[in-house]
């Protein structure tokens, strides 16, 4: 922590704007997953704030979330007993170079020197001491002026998720390195060739640098990113201990990732390999392989009579008990808005059922 | 039908004390399956009803429940617009003999010739032209002294009902037949041979004899039955248009079938065969089997979203909707107290989940 804390102040940079439909029917648009107790007894964006509340080096954090959600945040901070930095609501999502910009305004205007370790608010680090020591090694690239993006070690060939290639070694230990190339997601062949030939990393999107250092690159390679999150702060109100950006400056923002409008076009990227027991969760699937299982690989949560049962997940939250019979690697769902019930490999397919909800099914 | 009516008074005798859990979580003590529109807009004890209501030759109808179904009984029938003969609601559960002996016994004070027909309150029985031409054939023989039973053509090899081997035939037509044999459940292999063998019949628990004559059996074969049962009837109540039986005398029967307590010991036995679409959806599997399925083989009923789904029956009542992915041949429940998934195969099952329940888990 020491290592942390001598590179001066790091802000928490928490994301929670997502509206993720992959854990329908629990996770919906008023209550997305950041917010559910998924994995532990608490939310993922409370697992989120601990990963750094009260660790030496850090500020504390501020979150960027959307104005449906304020009460949630404000509500589920609260039951931690911290008191954030700042909670930013923005007034619609705009993804997250603009989100990000939102809060590198508020952290310059503290101190542009500032670091600031953007976390999503929606994934799992089982090995916090990993992820610490991550930081660390990337503290002192980011002093210097470098945007450390955490490349996650794959563990299998995943097609869901973009990867980074890293480069040649920056620093003496062999930690930080450039960035090679940044890799949208690859065929199946392709990321089995990644996880092989151990250059290839997962983009989590858990980046550190120092606010001054994006906010410049982002007027460079984003410049309406950098102007409207700009005007969005400087007419902002502060409201029941919220930060609301200007709704029309904001809004004039376009819609695009930290990946796209920085990461991908800055030469002054650099990666950070950790290995940390990572997961996005996102998926039914993903979720059964992170929670603790009993001998028959089954993972179950709420009234469950299970019978013959191997390799289920089988989540009770809020809908009526569920009784499973002889059902092998299935996911079933039961909350007070919907049950779901599929093989768990067809977890990807979620959000069909999203779609046709949205298109009048069940309504 | 004027070959029913030729043979005198007919008392439809509904048979309601069921309390199945085969059918869970739909199906519970406190509203048996007879009392539920599973397979068409009316429960199946209303379609028992209509089977006979208004037919020529046919006196409304008995109906023998039990006391905590009374105002279930009542709704049913009265949406029907029906005067039924009698509701005689048994104050506890003493199997078919003892309820068939009570109606037995109130006909008997009308005219113990009249014929009482003994249907089960939960079969489906799809062709009622040939349920009344099978009860016109039987008819002339129980006006005879005949205690006839319906056989019922197996179209599989059903290891779980009791068969009725039939014997030479009684009447010109060839349709009445001695019995030659009752069998409980067989094995398998059994089955397998009695239906190729072609003599031998499901027993179904539907009947066709005259009170009179099924008092004399009973004295015979099952005293304690004819006498608790003469007792009950002799000293009930009339309360709310119900006829209740007295507690005490009634306690005092046996616990006993009309097959082991009579069926199986007369030598006036008789059998009439009839292939008319009949079933006692006794299980998840057997609904699905008599329910309209779409091209896929997907019978659904109530809010359902189905991708890919192939043979399954998707069945919401009461509880939330469901979203079902990839499915083959398996069923979904989702009502108010509970949700059940299963293959269809594992229908067998449920019992294990009602036992589990009982035994405390979901309590």
């Amino acid at each position: 922590m020491s290592v942390i804390s001598s590179h001066g102040p790091i802000y928490p940079v928490i994301l929670s704007g997502g509206s993720g439909t992959r854990l329908w029917p629990l996770s919906r648009p008023e209550c997305p997953k950041q917010f559910i107790p998924l994995v532990t007894d608490r939310s993922m964006m409370q697992e989120t704030l601990l990963r750094t509340l009260g660790v030496p080096g850090f500020e504390p954090a501020l979150v960027v979330s959307s104005a449906s959600h304020g009460a949630l945040v404000r509500e589920q901070v609260a039951a931690l007993n911290h008191m954030p930095a700042a909670v930013i609501l923005e007034p619609m999502g705009r993804n997250t170079a603009p989100a990000i910009a939102l809060a590198a305004n508020w952290i310059a205007k503290q101190d542009r020197q500032a670091l600031m370790l953007v976390m999503p608010s929606d994934h799992v680090i089982a090995d916090v001491p990993a992820f610490h020591a991550a930081i660390a090694a990337a503290a002192p690239a980011a002093r210097d002026g470098r945007l450390v993006t955490f490349g996650i070690q794959p563990h299998y060939p995943e097609t869901g998720y973009g990867y980074i290639a890293k480069g040649d070694a920056l620093d003496a230990d062999g930690v930080v390195h450039t960035v090679a190339q940044f890799v949208e997601k690859p065929p199946r062949a392709q990321a089995e060739a990644y996880l092989a030939g151990g250059r290839h990393y997962w983009n989590g999107g858990i980046f550190l640098f120092s606010a001054g250092v994006l906010l410049d690159e982002l007027e460079r390679y984003a410049p309406a990113v950098a102007a409207s999150s700009g005007h969005a702060m400087a007419a902002s109100r502060q409201e029941d201990g919220f930060i609301l950006p200007d709704e029309t400056a904001f809004g004039a923002s376009p819609d695009i990732s930290i990946d796209v409008g920085v990461m991908e076009k800055t030469d002054r990227a650099a990666v950070v390999p950790v290995d940390m027991g990572w997961s996005d969760v996102g998926s039914w699937d993903a979720l059964w392989a992170i929670r603790d299982r009993d001998g028959d690989g089954n993972s179950m949560k709420g009234g469950v009579v299970s019978v013959d049962g191997v390799g289920n997940l089988i989540y009770v939250d809020g809908g009526p008990p569920v009784a499973m019979i002889g059902l092998r690697d299935s996911v079933v769902v039961s909350t007070a808005k919907g049950v779901l019930v599929m093989p768990r490999d067809r977890s990807q397919d979620v959000k069909t059922v999203v779609e046709r909800i949205r298109g009048g099914a069940l309504v």
